[in-house]
């Protein structure tokens, strides 16, 4: 029986060109903190500048924070949150890939309430309190397509002196305003279009796997999976066509929106783990390395959600017999991730040992564990770590 | 090009039973104005009495207006606007049919403004003011499905004395919460069900078609068509079945959603008109009477969406030649109005009469003219008379 609760309170505003509209739309308050990476990418391509001066055209006067590394740590959102508050910010901007974004969300709860941020999550070393003050607002300008966090309350953060990597949201950091630009995304480079495609991809597909799937969730993931086989290689050959970024932006956001609606599973708990342990690792290839074995385990348990994504990417199915329909989708994947180039990754490559793996699974399941109950099967600590095993071992072909 | 706005900024719960949340559940206020129809069926079924009791159970002190009838009149949102101030209401509640929450909505903005509800309206003899304030928040709780006003910001009201039937909103009067609970409208009659089910199939329909769509209006559209085709004649045969119920509560709550991220087309403005010179006509009546020819047109200019809304119907399309898919449409909606029990309404049975058709015309451009721009093709006047006329004559079958 239909039973779920609807609830994105964002408002994105989506089309190439559109960031002209920061330097008109009303905004939250006067003085933002512009939350951007360290490598300074921003910068280079001029889409900093460029969001200053519409700040400023807005009546606005931006402060900057340039901080954030890749798998935003604990200590700079704790560090932008303080700048924020000696600052009298009244809302923040995240500016960039997912972590800038994450971090700006996690800046505007810390900035906000007080104390460090890791004083509100709810696990693994976390302080486990309740923030007493919504998130400053924030608002969202992904650079990149595929973290989602323009159209969910997301924040992933890590902790390095107890390798903890760990989501967490609450009404107030779902950004009030997303301004998804996909010419922002033309000068992504082949290789991190892909990885984060693919990561926009696994939302989708988890979150049409998930038991907290709901009807638009569902409508949203397929839309996005199908969007994403079709035009994902596409932005990897041919990345200056504002056309095909437009489809996989909005194929990224719209997982993000699934991201609200229903909610990834443990594959995204399992990556977090690796990255965690090796924070150079970035999210996507983690996600891409674990998948195969991942989904070989899912398409057993739900063929028929399974074969429903095989359908949806043109796998063919007609003839299989329906317990094999499901694995048409680890196929259909396989493909997918030779299709963007991603078919050379290995665990290996970066570090990852056999020796780890009993370490990795208890971390998935001690940092995001939350998303296990949603998987559609009881994956014990031994079935964690045979995934972890086989995704090392590599693909077998 | 991709390029819209995505905002829907309300809570919905969905299920059957979750009404019960009403009495644990966070709410905007303590002081909330219930606004309920006059017709005392909100009394008769216990939903009012079980509203208010859980009101108070959550801490807050209702107060009660029971004087909304169906096309809400000027008149008594303007009252319940003065009942709300003179009693420092902090919250309206709107509860039953369309009627009742789009008299919430408009009693929040009047409430929360001052003055006339229709010194806001924005066309015919509005007032054309900008409110200073948001509208005091409101929480849904619908027990008919079809108008999707749980989903949406817009309230239409009628002043009765220019005969003016006006839809507005803006993003303060998106109730801040919907619950909207299927167990609640197994009471609905089959002849009720059936109109407001067809209202909210032509919203789906109307923002399919409407230039104003977006990728995620267009999904929930054919979600809320392939529900409503499958299971609004079961809900009308069969009302007392809860998995059926949910479908169709499902199906009008996504056409709502449609309704705030795409719009209605000249459809629901011609209807209007002719609601606004009959009162008593039912909405959903109105638009049934209006919709065959309004869609053949429709079909002659749009037959790709249309042969779309066909398929997603059921409808066979193979071997038809493209231009004429469009019309398969046509022929769907005629079976689907005859599955539902509506095939016996006329036009002329209410009173309505050819001499009139050319001030139906004129009225539905002025007071509903916005949505003329939005429909696929221009509708002059005299095209406009000519489905009118068309409607009036009845099928021809
Ligand atoms: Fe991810
Ligand atoms: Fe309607």
């Amino acid at each position: 029986m239909l039973d779920f609760t609807f609830h994105v309170p964002t408002r994105i505003v989506f089309g190439a060109g559109r960031l002209e509209e920061l330097g008109r739309l009303p905004l939250p308050g006067v003085k933002p903190l512009v939350v951007v990476g360290a490598g300074g990418s921003m910068r280079r391509h001029g889409h900093l500048d460029r969001v200053l001066a519409l700040l400023r055209q807005n009546g606005c006067e931006p402060m900057l924070f340039e901080r954030v590394r890749p798998n935003p740590s604990l200590v700079h959102v704790d560090e932008g949150a303080c700048v924020a508050r000696a600052n009298g910010c009244d809302f923040i901007v995240g500016l960039g890939g997912g972590s800038p974004i994450d971090a700006a969300k996690a800046i505007a709860l810390a900035a906000a309430n007080g104390g460090s941020y890791w004083d509100y999550i709810q696990s693994g070393t976390g302080g486990r309190r309740t923030p007493q003050h919504p998130a400053l607002p924030v608002v969202a300008i992904p650079t990149t397509a595929g973290t989602g966090t323009e159209a969910d309350p997301w924040t992933v953060v890590t902790r390095d002196e107890t390798q903890e990597k760990i989501g967490w949201g609450n009404d107030s950091t779902y950004p009030v305003l997303s301004i998804v630009d996909p010419a922002l995304t033309i000068t992504v480079p082949p290789r991190i279009t892909a990885m984060t495609g693919m990561d926009a991809f696994f939302h989708a597909v988890e979150a049409y796997l998930s038991l907290s799937r709901q009807p638009s969730s569902d409508l949203l993931a397929l839309e996005a999976v199908s969007l994403l086989a079709q035009f994902l290689p596409q932005a990897v050959r041919q990345g200056d066509s504002v056309e095909v970024r437009s489809m996989v932006s909005w194929a990224s956001t719209a997982a993000g929106l699934c991201e609200s609606l229903s909610s990834c599973i443990a594959h995204h708990s399992m990556e977090h783990a690796l990255s965690a342990y090796h924070p150079d690792l970035p999210h996507g290839a983690g996600l891409v390395m674990l998948s195969l074995p991942f989904f070989e385990v899912m398409a057993r348990v739900q063929p028929k959600r399974c074969a429903d994504l095989a359908a949806t990417m043109g796998m063919p199915l007609h003839g299989l017999p329906p317990a094999q329909q499901g694995m048409a989708f680890v196929e259909g994947l396989r493909l997918l991730i030779r299709a963007v180039g991603l078919d050379d990754l290995r665990l290996a490559d970066h570090g990852i040992t056999a020796a780890e793996i009993p370490a990795l699974a208890k971390n998935a399941r001690e940092t995001m564990g939350a998303l296990f109950p949603l998987t559609p099967v009881d994956l014990r600590p031994e079935d964690v770590e045979a995934i972890f095993a086989k995704a090392l071992a590599g693909p077998t072909a």
